[in-house]
């Protein structure tokens, strides 16, 4: 009989932010492929009595690519297996869980998304940064910087009162900034970068979007980091000393 | 001694997508001030040994205030309690979180803001739409039915290439329609009504965005409803047939 995949969200990296279902699924899977990004949540690997591989591990320099990726679900799943493919954050947010899935649905195995809190939110929100209040932006945005660089209509997400939250954007913070600037968006919009959120190494930057290149490059910012462009950043100064 | 508040995300209403964390604070909370949208969370909240405070119960025809609330977190912190504010998915996604936490910093309060699973993106996800995939927008956008209405641009909206997901949004079905139709956005955009996200109710409407408003008000869409409007529903008739 054909197994199950379970598309499983890890969030972003604590073990207790896991969801009591993707705990309970990773003691009682068969094999767990996971991604590089699931921060402590590798401790509970060990725990599990599941097959591990690591699909993040780069062999050469080159990670598995997500054509073997998608071929390595079929397998067990069609040895019967009961697979958890773990990712981190939620598995539907620049993921690339929707096309795993489109990939299983197209080979007939069933699966099942299983939802985490992604660190698009969280990671703000830990550090004292609601990506959302009824006094600043109506509207909150995602993009990546990876997938957004041509494809996006840059002038109206400058234009669109929106609080504005990059994932992977490290590396094209100048691209970023001067996409938005070059489009009307205020350069005094207040700007926070959060380096490896839910870790050790922790570190808030605050700036403009007119200084946020020049200042990540200066404070050389490293991946992963979470960028939160918006007015609402300025409630940082308020909360983040009372959290406890 | 002063006691803190933890603001808490329960989730889209599913006890197992409750995560780790926010199930350890229930346990051991003193007091639990919660709002209406929690679904199945409230029957683990009789296993709580907490004081539990409906904050989302109508007296009379009306909810306690914002304010009522925000002055309960405080006089149970100085009352040294261990205080859970439990909300509906994530605490700083529409849900005021924001609000409450700058509060409780203005009266020197500690407190922690625990990030929860958002219905907004689990709710497609569970019925078999990713809310991104690469082929389709690269921007993925929240609103709310509520705040929204005026304060939006609603122009730059409509031009952004974005996945729009909105909550609190069934009772301004038309107006949003209209909003993005007059300004542009294409009428054969797909959209999806999730109708009781979660539960045994749990309905999905397919439909475009020019037949939306008609669409919604034949099948009598009642809240609570995500809806999505973006060319990647169309996985749904992929990917949900093979949801086990």
């Amino acid at each position: 009989m054909v197994g199950k995949v379970y598309i499983v969200g890890a969030g972003p990296g604590k073990k207790d932010l896991l969801t009591l279902r993707a705990y309970e699924l990773i003691k009682r899977a068969d094999v767990i492929l996971h991604d590089e990004l699931i921060g402590e949540v590798a401790e509970l690997l060990k725990e599990s009595r599941a097959e591990i591989v690591d699909v993040g591990k780069r062999s050469g320099r080159h990670k598995k690519r997500q054509e073997e990726i998608n071929k390595l679900l079929v397998e067990y799943a069609r040895q019967g297996k009961t697979v958890v493919r773990l990712k981190g954050g939620d598995p539907c947010v620049f993921g690339r869980g929707g096309e795993e899935a489109e990939f299983l649905a197209k080979h007939g195995i069933p699966f099942e998304f299983v939802p985490g809190v992604t660190s698009a939110i969280a990671v703000p929100e830990a550090v004292g940064i609601p990506v959302t209040h009824r006094r600043y932006d109506p509207a909150l945005v995602f993009i990546t910087g990876r997938e957004s660089r041509e494809r996006l209509n840059w002038k109206a997400l400058a234009e669109l009162n929106a609080t504005i939250v990059i994932l992977m954007g490290v590396s094209r913070i100048p691209e970023i900034a001067k996409n938005l600037l070059e489009h009307g968006k205020d350069p005094e919009t207040e700007v926070a970068i959060i380096e490896s959120g839910f870790s050790d190494r922790e570190r808030v930057i605050l700036t403009t979007l007119g200084k946020m290149a020049e200042r990540a490059e200066k404070e050389r910012v490293k991946p992963p980091a979470i960028i939160v462009i918006g007015k609402v950043v300025e409630l940082y100064g308020v909360l983040s000393r009372w959290l406890g």
